[in-house]
């Protein structure tokens, strides 16, 4: 009995999707309880490097290759996406860094677990994607959407609420920076969710 | 006698470029004279969202249509771009708020007089598109560059007298977020008068 | 004898990054010893203006040509990556203007030589793109992208060494959007490159 290998393309997306996991999951763990933020920055710089090694796979098979699973264009779009995604969480992890930022802040701890399950959601939409199940991912997608709202709203929380604590302008540039590229990476989550949006659309 | 229905995308971005219309004099009217920032924000995320449920439709439409009146992704990326200019004046409108900014500011004035005009020449080009009189369309396209270019004009002196003026770090975060969101919602109109000058050397 | 013209294509896109040259090299050149900061904003910005043109010629190309040496979207996103990179240093210029910044400062002298030698790969590559000496190209890519390695290594040096040393607010808000500018005009050296490999690997 042969077991059928998984198509490359399909393969790569899932380990992008368990590298977003890995690092969400790794982020929201150390940001509630910082004790080397240096190890921390370059263990996010390690997940990146990693996830753009997948986003290289994906090239050079895209070229390779001339019958995919999916369209060409949706293969790369959703690649980029999920590289978005990691490269989101890295460059707010160098700036927990260069800003020397490691006293807990309870929206940042907010903002890590909406990242942590907008990565779970990712990846279990991806799954279906490889499964071809591709009625079953919308519910992730419009989690995906939600946790995008709730992103939004808290930026908001938090920014409102730093513009009337913080009155060390150094301070408030270091955080009001956190809090937005947190934000824009709920935006990247939310980006991958578009992206199946539209590859359901197109193959149902 | 029958009157022809309206194609359903074309009909689909006019009513964007109304509601871009309608959010761009709200906006100026308001920010000469603000008397509750929170429910002018309110007002604002209102409707970016009714412009995102037009995005909506244009992509279901686009999923279930074969033959479009021009290229599938021109009315993709027009309906975008069309998006981002809304996005760009609820985002600024929202800053208004979360900064506790309500105190009149002549560059603000003059910025938000830029975007209504630019909002009334993406209504006009959008209908001469609806109409396919499309030659007709690059006198708007001029001017939409032009009110880019004064937009950019504006924010160097804005920015120029901030960093001369005031001395306080935190008025000065503001004012320098608000002055380069209304500067990238300029380009955002310009983005919708180059996707329509694409369109219009393509197909005449 | 004959000699075959060269395709308007490939001179428009030599012309860019002869204009790319000499733009990184004006900026390299004056960013170390500045006398006239407002004379050295408006003549990035000519250079700026004369990119726009070659875009404005590129375009117009191929909305009149049927056959294209390559890609007409390959045409088109190298246009654009190479006018991100002359945007992206008059951006830089301008913020020199505008903040009054004419002091010398060590960590923008290095951004400027790696922007200066990434402007020389460039160059260089595109040269080989025009000769049709693909495999040639993948040379310069690979220092581009070390260069690119290099601006993200001095950023997070540059920014670190701003938050311990500088206590002024304002003197911290205007070099930290200096430095993360130059670094931004690294990235869009890199997407250059990023452009070409994709051209290579679908054509060899």
């Amino acid at each position: 009995m042969r077991v059928k290998k998984k198509d490359i393309f399909f393969q790569t997306l899932e380990n992008m999707a368990e590298a977003v996991v890995q690092a969400a999951d790794y982020f929201a763990e150390k940001v509630s309880n910082f004790n080397d933020v240096e190890a921390f920055a370059k263990e996010m710089k390690a997940f990146e490097n990693q996830c753009d090694n997948y986003t290289h796979t994906i090239i050079i098979e895209l070229n390779k290759t001339f019958i995919t699973p999916i369209e060409r264009d949706d293969i790369m779009n959703l690649t980029t996406t999920l590289d978005d995604v990691l490269d989101g969480l890295e460059a707010t992890a160098s700036r927990f860094y260069m800003y020397h930022l490691d006293e807990p802040d309870e929206h940042i701890v907010k903002f890590a677990e909406i990242l942590r399950n907008s990565a779970y959601e990712i990846q279990k939409a991806i799954r279906l994607l490889s499964q071809k199940k591709l009625l079953a991912i919308r519910e992730h997608t419009i989690r995906l959407n939600d946790l995008e709202n709730q992103g939004d709203e808290l930026l908001r929380i938090a920014i409102k609420e730093l513009f009337v604590k913080v009155t060390d302008p150094i301070e408030l540039i270091k955080k009001k920076e956190i809090y937005e590229r947190l934000e824009t990476t709920t935006d990247a989550c939310e980006h991958v969710a578009n992206m199946l949006e539209s590859i359901i659309m197109r193959n149902s």
